[in-house]
């Protein structure tokens, strides 16, 4: 048994989604929630910033005193996960790994479609990861460059989501996949419409799903779980306003929210040096 | 190929729930939806009348060419279910039996607790069905008055929610229930909440998903389903308010409401004359 919270960060909001799952698969654990608002989005910022920023909020989360640290962002997987591994001692998981596994494993005819980001789409990680699990399965990556603003906007489940969830699913369906990874944080809040335009022949594979079940492996592997039989608890940090976070941040959690803590830049910067 | 669409009711939103899951888990079927919200709620109304209203739109709907009628509602389910399959050429599929069939097959103690809104409490509905399925096994009723107000109100997720489901999680634990039956159609809304003051060791069966399922396999072993190829649409009518309907109806939809159209008592009325 060990005590200790599971740290958990993001530049904004999509990583509450991965949270969300980590709480209601792991409801015994601890968490600490860190979202970097002040410095978002990281996806356009250049690959040296990213990681200088991910290793700042990785040092702050360890001396916090965590058991594991969850990337739940993918700009920052891509650009920093190999360096927070080397850097830190306690063990580091990120987004991409657990969904291109998964789309792996569960794919029939070896073509898998990715709706992602245009930053997540160019940087090509599932792309390498998909060809080092399976070198005869095919990607089909497209840019939905629409979906997150919709789905921050106060109508995610208007007409004008399903009329582009329809347009980006067109060259995945063109393609013959039967698996497709929902490769963005934001994308669990409109499940039920990408489950209505794929149909049920098509798997979905969610990026909050499967790191969950990634952390909660990584866990009961380790030995390191916290007792099965208590309920945990959850804290949130932002560099950012506390109450945009907790206002937005509630609808991505599902679950109440609470306080708030402040934590800044500066305080960060001091962790990492 | 049956063309033809499913029709679905409730007095008001709740039955939202259940037709999410048919949308999500039938994609290619065609559904007309029917809130009879002008008389909404239909729980504290005396029995004749609840089956009056119930014939009045099963007919309404039959005479509108559906091939199957799903009642997504408890009160109306215990008050007219029988009656309505008398009456109408139309299969007709309730709430409760799924979920009661579903908690006996799960339960591995035979202890399975139910929460639900007082009137499906006192109509015992399923604690009749349990009883009938496996005479062994044990229900623990919970009256959760506060819970429909919460799930209506604007902060769904937050603390005032957590604090009402850990009450009347209570004596559903305090019983050892390794099942729990979220009987009443506005649950899955907060399904979150549950999961974390379940557990894991705690299978939940909830009502929308239970009821979903019994509708597929009800179409497949008739063999009245729609081509699998095809995406299905939807329609709205209402005695209410349309925009009202619209507005709250989206949330619990979780997917484009669109349009609704306006249906008076008085066509009810002459359907079912």
């Amino acid at each position: 048994v060990n005590k200790r919270p599971v740290g958990v960060f993001d530049s904004g909001m999509g990583g509450l989604t991965v949270l969300h799952e980590c709480l209601v698969t792991m409801p015994h654990e601890d968490f600490l929630y860190l979202g970097d608002a002040a410095r978002l989005p990281y996806g356009p910022r250049p690959l040296p910033e990213i990681r200088r920023y991910a290793f700042e909020i990785g040092a702050y989360l360890e001396a916090e005193g965590v058991k594991l640290i969850l990337v739940a962002c993918n700009a920052a997987t891509s650009a920093a996960l190999p360096g927070l591994q080397e850097a830190l001692s306690v063990p580091v998981v990120g987004v991409i790994t657990p969904e291109a596994h998964a789309a792996v494993q569960a794919t029939r005819n070896r073509r898998i479609g990715l709706l992602a980001t245009k930053a997540t789409v160019e940087a090509n990680r599932y792309g390498e990861l998909v060809r080092t699990l399976d070198a005869g399965a095919r990607l089909t990556p497209v840019v939905c460059a629409k979906l997150v603003p919709l789905i921050e906007s106060d109508d995610p489940f208007g007409a004008a989501t399903t009329e582009a969830v329809r347009e980006y699913a067109e060259p995945v369906k063109h393609a013959g996949c039967d698996t497709v990874i929902l490769g963005c944080t934001h994308y669990p809040l409109i499940r039920p419409i990408f489950q209505r335009v794929f149909g049920r022949d098509v798997t979905l594979v969610f990026s909050a799903e499967e790191t969950a079940r990634e952390v909660a492996e990584t866990l009961a592997r380790k030995g390191i779980e916290n007792s099965p039989d208590r309920e945990g608890g959850y804290r949130f940090l932002t560099t950012g306003d506390r109450e945009t976070f907790r206002t937005l941040g509630q609808r991505f959690l599902q679950l109440p929210l609470g306080e708030v803590e402040q934590v800044t830049i500066a305080q960060l910067e001091a962790a990492a040096a």
